[in-house]
Formats: C-alpha cells, structure tokens, sequence
C-alpha cells in the first residue's frame, strides 16, 4: 500500500504504516486510532492504526501527555506528535512493519472520542452478519475487510490499464434506460416529467455497447453497474459490477485472447500466475463429461457415459431411461467407498432434488462390489463398469439413468457433492474454462416457445445458420461462458450484426416486428445504417474479487452490501416515501 | 489514439489509420466504413474508415473487385484485402495520417450494406439536435463526438492515474440508497420485495463517502454516477458523472492541492500548462468584485463599490438605496460608450430581471459624460467615479444601488454581459478560481428557516463556531467552490466529525433528533465510534470535459444523453411498463 500520502497533509507528517529505523530522531506527527492500549510497569503504549499499519506511540508516566494517553479509549482518534526512536533491541517487533521503532509522544490531542464499539474488531471476534452490516463502517475497519476493498479498487486499476493499453475505450452508458421485460425483473424509477412513465436501471449495458460498436467506437469496456430484482441469494445482490466490453471486427477467439490477458495480469498482481489461452470445451462436452457448464476443474472427476456397457440390461431402471431415449452414466468417487447408507441416502436426495428419479451405487470393498442393486448388474457390466470408471479398492460409483437432460445436470451436482465429501487432490489453484457454442435457442419451459440460452443478440455459428428454418434447437451458437474454479465468471457472444438474421431469430421466439421495434428497436434500427461484426462479454466483478480474496460471500467485498431482503441495515433502506413524493410521481401504492 | 488494436483480430491486419510508407509491399487486411468514393479516370477510390483514421482504397477497373468497390454505398462495412503501395508523388496527402499511401485491393468482403443515411456525418451538415439524438450510433461516428468520447475516456484514465498514485482507493458506493428529502428532488425505485417501500438513486455519494472515512478508508475517490430529477435545462441530465474524493486528516489546503495537481494532469494531456496554488478569494469578495460565486476570471472587469463617492448624493435612486442600508456600485464597459440607448434598454431590463429596480449608465465620450440621469450627479461625484473606474474616452459606466445581496448579482449578471457583447482582451486561457468560505447557512426564502447554503455536512471554520449560539447567519465555513472559466466545476468541504457540532447545525435548521435520526442517522451514528476529520470535493465531470472539448452543451461529451424533458429519443425511456410490472411493485398509476 502507497504511503504518498504522507506528504500532503497538514494533520499528519506520516502514516501509521511507514515508520522504520530511518526515521529515528525526527520528529513526527501521526493521526490514527486507539487500535490497542496496555500499561507496562506505568509506561502507556498506544498502538496508534490508519489504513497504512499501526506505528507503536510510548508515553511515560512523568510525560505532560501521560494523562491523554491514559485516557484514551479504544478506537479514540488521535493526534500524536512525538520523536521516533528506535525500540530496545529486545523489544523489536519484526512481525510489524514499523516494529523497529517507536514514538515518544511530545503531544497527544484527541481528535474524536468513541463509544464502547458494538463489537471488537479482531478477526476472530464472533459477531453476527446482521451486526456486520448494521455497523458497516466499523465492520470495514476490520483489516481483512479494509484489505478487500483496496485489492478490489487496486485490481480495477489493472483492468482498466490492461484494456487501455489494448486500445479500448472506457464509456459510461445511461444508467436511466428504457424497460425490456425480458430475462430477470427490472428495476424501474418512475419519471415525474413523464407521468405514468417508467425509466429501468440497466440488467447489463448489453444493448447500449452494442450501439457503440455500430457507432464505430471499436473497443468498449465499462466498469458497469448492473441491476436485477430477482429473488435474492447470498451470492446475489440487486446491483452488482460487471467488466463490460465490446469489440467490433473480432471472432469468439479475439475475445477470448483479451479476456486471458486480463485475467493473466489480475492474477499476476497478487502473485499468481495464469497463461492462456485457456482449456476450452463444447457445451455439449461439458455438459456429458462434468454434467454443469460450470465445472470446477480443479478436480479430475469426470462421469463417463456407460450406456454401452447397460445396452442389454434387465435392470429396470436401465432399460427403461434407454427405451425412453436415455442415457446410463456414471461418475465414480475415489475413496467414496466409507459413506454410509445414510450418505448414500443423503446423495440419492440431492440428485432427487435435481430431477432424478433415484441413484444407483455401488461400493468397491477388498475387491468386491456391494450395493443393494447389484442383483441388477450382471458380472460382465460389474467388469466393464470397473474398467470404464478405473476403479479401485475403496472407490464408490454412482449411476445415473435417465434423459441425457437430466442425467448431466444430476451427476453434475453429484459431482460437486463428491468434492465437498472427499475432498480430492486439487490438479491446479486456478482452473479456467471456456465453455463454447451453447444452444441458440431453448425450449421455454413454461410457453413452449423457443428462447434464447443466454441473450437474445448471440449469433448462431454461421455454419449452422441455415437450420434456424429446419432445426432451431440444434444450433450451436457463437456464445461462451468463462468458468473459473465451478464460478461462471463471465459469459459473451459474437453477435448478430445482420437485421435480417436477428429478426429471424426474434420471430422464432415469437416476437411480431412491432414487438422487436417496441423492445429492442434501438438496436434492430441500428443494424439498418452499417453495423459491424462485434463481440464481447461481461465478467462479474464481485465474484471475481470474491475469489481472488477467497470469501464465498460477495458481500465481504462490496462496501455496502443489501441483505438478502434486500435492504441496507446501515442506511436503513429501503424506506416510505413522503406523500408529496408519491403524488408527483401520480403513484399510489395499493394494498 | 493507440493502434494496439491492430494485432489482436482476424478480422483485420490493422486499422485504417495507421499504414505508412514502411508498410509498402506488404499484403493487409482492414475493416471499416466506406467513408466517401470517387470514380476517377474509371478508377474507384474508397475511403476506408475506422475510429483510428481514413485509408484510400483503390480498385482498378478490370481489378475482380472493381464491381464490389462501385457497388458499396455510402457507410457500407467492408473487408478489404489488398497490397499496401505508395502514393505517387504528386499524389500523396499531406493531410491525412496514412495519406503517403494506399491499398490495392484484391478482395473486398461486404460485410454489412447501410441504408441511406438520414443525415450527413460531414462537421457542418445542418441537422437538428432531436434528429441526431434519434439517430445517435450515426452522430458518434462524427470524428468530432467520437473524438469527444475518447477524450472523456482518456482522461478518466489520467485521473484515476493522478489518485492511485497520492494512494487513493476508488470504492463503488451503492446506487440503491436511502431517500433524503433535502435539495434537490430525488429519483425513487420501488423495492418489490418490499412492498411501499423506495430505494432511491443517489445525489451524490455524500454519505456514504463519510462514512468510508470513518471506516478507516483514508482516501477515497470514484467517478461516480449522481442523480437528480430537476426541471431539466440545456446544462443540465438526470444523470450526471462526477469525479468525487474525500480525505481524512486534512484541511481545505490538502483537498485543494490534490485538486489542483490533478487538473495540471488533466490539461497537461490536452497540451495546456496550468499550475497550482490556484488563486483563492473569499464569498464574500468574490461576491463584491465580481456579483458572483463563479466569475470567469478570464477577463479584468470588476466591480468597483462607489457608496463613498455618493454618499451625499441628492439623487434619489443612491440616496435611497443607501438610506436603506444599501450600496451603489459600478462597472466599466470598456469601450462600451458605442452602445445604443436600444442597448442600454436591454441591459437594464437584464438587471431587472435580476432583482434590480433599475440601471444607471453613463457614456464617456470625447472627454464628456453623457446621461439621462447626468444632471443628477455632481461634477466632483463624475470626475470621482471616473477616477474610481479608471475611465477612459469610449467607455461606459454602469451603476447599481441597491441591496448588496441585490447589486451583487445584478452586477456579476451585468459583468457577463459586457463580456459578451464586448469580447474584451482574455487575460489568460485558463482561469481558475478557489471560492472559500461560504456561509454555513443561509436563510430559506419560502420557510425562512436556516439552512445549509451548500452541503448540510459542511463544518463551520473553527474560529467562527461560537456564532451558532448568538449569530448563525455570519459563520464563515470550510466550504470551496473551484471555479473554472465562469462555471462552478466543484464544490467541497471540510466536514462535522464532531456528532454533537453536526447536531447542533441540524437543530438550528429545524430538525429534531428524530428527524436527523430518519434522515442522517448512518452518518451521525458512525460520528459516535470515532470519526476523524476529513473533506472533499465531487467535481462535475462531464462539465469539465464539455470545457476541455469547447462545447456549451454537455450532450455533446455523454455517449447518450437525455433531452431537457428527460427522454431518449434512441430507445424511447422512458416508457409505459406492463400492468403485471405495476401490480408486482404494489403500484397503481393516479390520472
């Protein structure tokens, strides 16, 4: 952390953080908090904290300042002016950067008393996350948490100089825009100026960026806000932060090329280093060997399809997913063999839960299988399934039988499940992935209609272009994902730059062309007047941070984070509005 | 502009502005829009543009794609692969960056035809204002607004350079905050899962940026997205962006030294040297010297108080006025005696609309004054002013006597007319300008209650805090304006830590502890547990760069403005949303 600081300031001569033996005998002034006080044989230590470090402040008992110093509470703000000496050999403190010296205070003033604080701020101090956010700006004075928010700042400097020096563009895009009720819930803010009319805060500058590159800005990045009202999660929140760009003239591999080299130097700021280009793999493939398009490949587990070895079985429960047009696969747990029936009991739930019927299994113990199926499983499948999985002594299969649609997302979780028990070896720290040419099109589960997978612009492969009039479900499309370590980190397309193909595309989804124009007309009416090929993708920011500061909650690295309700507890909002408020905007609110 | 872009595409070898004679022989492949053509000699030049520059493209008549070069229409995209070649001698263009050659093509791909165009992207095509925002993806392929935009991006980037070097940390502060029914009006989102219930779209991040300083966080910036529902004006959007910091442990001099070094960064990438320590006056100066809060310092003119000079005038309009507590005060037009009696009409209807009940003016011309109201003005009362003023033969007087708080701005409104209409000599390009110490309150003219004249945060100067108790309206504070060139470009503060001095000035503007609770509560509950001292600025951004790019409107340097009621005219926000939207939000729609 810089200590430029030091120079500017007329209430401080230095930071708390940057004292060392070469400062012994100047006289210095620091302003810091009480971080921690002790008496020792009449002698006050105060260990004075900012941002920078925490720089030991020593006031003896016949000192004018004793007294202050005796009488300054934890987390007090003060000012101290005194002389830097070095410590006592024996008193050095190398586990602190400023452990070589100390400062004799000449004056100490008290800048700002505190109260009692609601909680202490040690990292291990127990304390509830509704406390936490209630008290959000002590919770941020927390070293772990102050830490977080200045990578996530320093990291968004390394960003934006990587995408500088590649030529692009950083563009602000209208934050009050206009509501497409596609995909998640809008936010919308009423316009007073406009009575019964309705701004939407942006789910993603998608079509504005788009605009851009029709616009012949070239290279678009923004560091975006985003915003959904969907129901929450813990790893939701309803605005969020997304590297957004944009590039005209490129396929799905310049992107690509742009997105590793990011990645490449945000690692490489906190040690780690990353080189591209990155493993990539069809959807379809991902989907058949790991069963998510999010797959943590820190871990080599793989399910494998075994129809083959169950095409003439008598097992029901084969016979039947294969007679509907099924699969049988199977993922094996190395070591899985010490779960229990309750365990087993457990994982047949969860896949359960994820659209199974049920879950065969079968252990391998001092050389031999037992599961309460195995009757069902002839000796030649049991050798072929060994052989097929590798199977050793110890080891647990898991076999899933049932539409390939089901089957994959099954033994994908299954998988996941399998990682949090057994804890395998890890292959790597940092397992990227991209994943290529999802569907274009899906069936919504609820219309029937077709709809896009990921975004409505997405091109299809130009190669597959032509089934939009024969097979729209079979068209690869030029979308990706970027997965890092099981986190979809990010996810773009090359997209349809073509009026014609996109609103083909739209009047397979069922849209009329008063619709497109009502709902996307910006976009359609630019590709009129000479839109370029573009492409791009948007990287969550708070998940990235989330990862690279290793905390599962986004909310450790957003300074302000909504509960899951939604609501601020520090500013306490959301909140009633007055009713002058509400009769400008000619709203009444109902119920 | 970086070509960097050039390596990283299949779809082109380089940009269209950066081949040179060292790149004769060699075989590219650019992008781009066909810019203009002509047919010369049966030959067809195209010229191939990009965001980086124009390239001459040739096709020769029994070239294979001569047919494909006649047939592309204005702002067609175009592939275009071809042999790289000089320009003959007599040929080359000076002009153009990549005017020492042009490209052969071999091929030419039609990547995207264009309709025609509903205006001309030429600089000086007429074409309204509501046409070009219509048609905004047309009007940013202008070099001039693409320009504008790369210009705001770049100095983005030198001023997020400037901060992370002084060791600031830009931290995003939500947009989802709490309604504070103070200043201007607030945007408001309903929370759907909270039903009644509002976020509304922040101001500014005021709060929250205290509270990062009572976080510990030190130094803060961001180039944050403010909010305001205001009756629009031309210099004015619903949403704006502003460059905002705050500091703890400093004084007015700290904030205006990183201020200003960061405008000498600023200019200094446009090629403009500007040096700090600015020139710094009081309110209460400025306001007697110039008649307002932002002068344009470019120019001499000044205002001169002449109350002495008429203080035994028998004219009725000074007597008067001074009989009523009042002042007269002057202003020289230089060169001004060539006005009209029509103009001396219109700037006195000016100063009437001002608050003035009238104008007195005087021409001195071949050594004589001339005046209606010269016969009520002595000669040693002429020959005084002529002295005060500085008069010279040609020049104009123009005389207020009135109120200070109504001569004052009558005046600086005057002042800026005669600017205007005399363009007189600028004394410098650049003029910049601290305003300190605004008063902490001021009365408000509906409720005649005390209120902040600024920022309800604002700390009164420590030597003036005693008035709170005995004179509330002459309290000097710690607030500055930094003015550049007549416009208002930033506004900061010293701040309250002290939660019992914040309490006191919300108690003195009316609200009780409730109230304040309700209103301000994160911010005064965060004073109690040891808030240090701290100020900052926000700094109009887009007015800086609509500065810096010469333009008067700040529609021209935001990708995507709104027009003065607030809509978009490219995506028509904002708009009707459905009837399942509404009831989801709990809202119904009055009228």
């Amino acid at each position: 952390m810089t200590n430029n600081t030091s120079k500017a300031t007329a209430l401080r001569t230095h930071t708390c953080g940057e004292l060392n033996a070469s400062h012994s005998g100047q006289t210095v002034t620091l302003s810091g908090w009480n971080d921690s006080k002790r008496n020792h044989g009449g002698v006050v230590f105060i260990n004075l904290r900012d941002l920078y470090g925490v720089t030991q402040v020593v006031a003896a008992p016949d000192s004018p300042v004793f007294k202050a110093a005796e009488e300054a509470k934890s987390e007090y703000v003060l000012r101290v002016t005194g002389k830097v000496r070095p410590r006592p050999g024996a008193n050095a403190n190398k586990n602190m950067p400023t452990g070589e010296i100390e400062v004799e205070a000449t004056e100490i003033e008290l800048l700002n008393p505190a109260l009692p604080l609601p909680f202490d701020l040690g990292e291990h101090a127990g304390v509830t996350e509704e406390t936490r956010l209630k008290y959000r700006f002590l919770d941020l004075r927390r070293p772990r948490m102050a830490a977080n928010l200045v990578l996530r700042s320093r990291l968004s400097q390394v960003v934006r100089n990587y995408l500088y020096n590649l030529g692009f563009n950083e563009v602000e895009t209208p934050l009050l825009t206009r509501s497409t009720p596609e995909g998640a819930r809008d936010f919308v803010v009423p316009s007073r100026n406009n009575p019964g009319e309705f701004y939407a805060l942006p789910q993603s500058p998608q079509q504005f960026k788009q605009v851009l590159m029709m616009s012949g800005m070239d290279r678009y990045f923004q560091l975006a806000r985003n915003f959904r009202d969907e129901e929450l999660r813990s790893d939701r929140q309803p605005e969020h932060t997304q590297i957004d760009l944009e590039m005209s003239f490129v396929d799905e591999v310049d992107v690509a090329r742009v997105v590793e080299g990011m990645m490449k130097d945000i690692f490489a700021f906190v040690g780690d280093e990353v080189s591209g280009p990155f493993p990539e793999m069809e959807f379809s493939d991902v989907m058949l060997k790991y069963g998510s398009d999010k797959p943590d490949l820190r871990y080599a587990l793989e399910i494998r399809d075994c129809s083959d070895i169950f095409k003439a079985s008598e097992f029901k429960v084969f016979s039947g997913a294969m007679a509907d047009g099924g699969v049988v696969r199977a993922i094996k747990g190395e070591g899985a063999a010490v779960f229990s029936r309750g365990d087993m009991d457990k994982l047949t739930e969860l896949v359960k839960k994820l659209g199974a019927k049920g879950l065969v299994w079968l252990r391998f113990k001092d050389g031999k299988w037992e599961s309460p199926t195995l009757k069902f499983i002839t000796d030649a499948e049991q050798a072929a399934l060994k052989e097929r999985l590798e199977v050793r002594d110890g080891d647990a299969v898991f076999i899933a039988a049932d539409k390939a649609a089901v089957a994959a997302p099954c033994l994908g979780g299954l998988r996941n499940e399998l990682i949090a028990r057994l804890k395998p070896a890890k292959l790597r720290k940092l397992a990227f992935l991209w994943v290529r040419h999802f569907p274009l099109l899906e069936k919504d589960a609820e219309s029937g209609a077709w709809t896009f997978t990921h975004n409505p612009f997405t091109a299809p492969l130009p190669e597959e272009a032509h089934k939009l009039d024969t097979d729209p479900g079979n068209i690869r499309s030029a979308q990706y994902d970027l997965v890092l370590n099981g986190v979809e980190l990010g996810s773009g397309s090359v997209r349809n730059h073509s009026r014609a193909m996109q609103e083909k595309i739209f009047a397979l989804m069922g849209y009329d062309k008063e619709q497109v124009q009502a709902r996307f007309g910006m976009i359609v009416n630019a590709m009129d007047f000479g839109a370029p090929p573009h492409g791009g993708i948007g990287i969550g920011y708070d998940r990235l941070i989330g990862i690279i500061c290793g905390t599962d909650s986004i909310r450790d690295v957003i300074a302000f984070p909504k509960t899951t309700s939604g609501a601020c507890l520090m500013s306490d909002a959301p909140s009633k509005i007055d009713d002058r408020q509400l009769k400008e905007l000619r709203l009444k609110i109902t119920e």
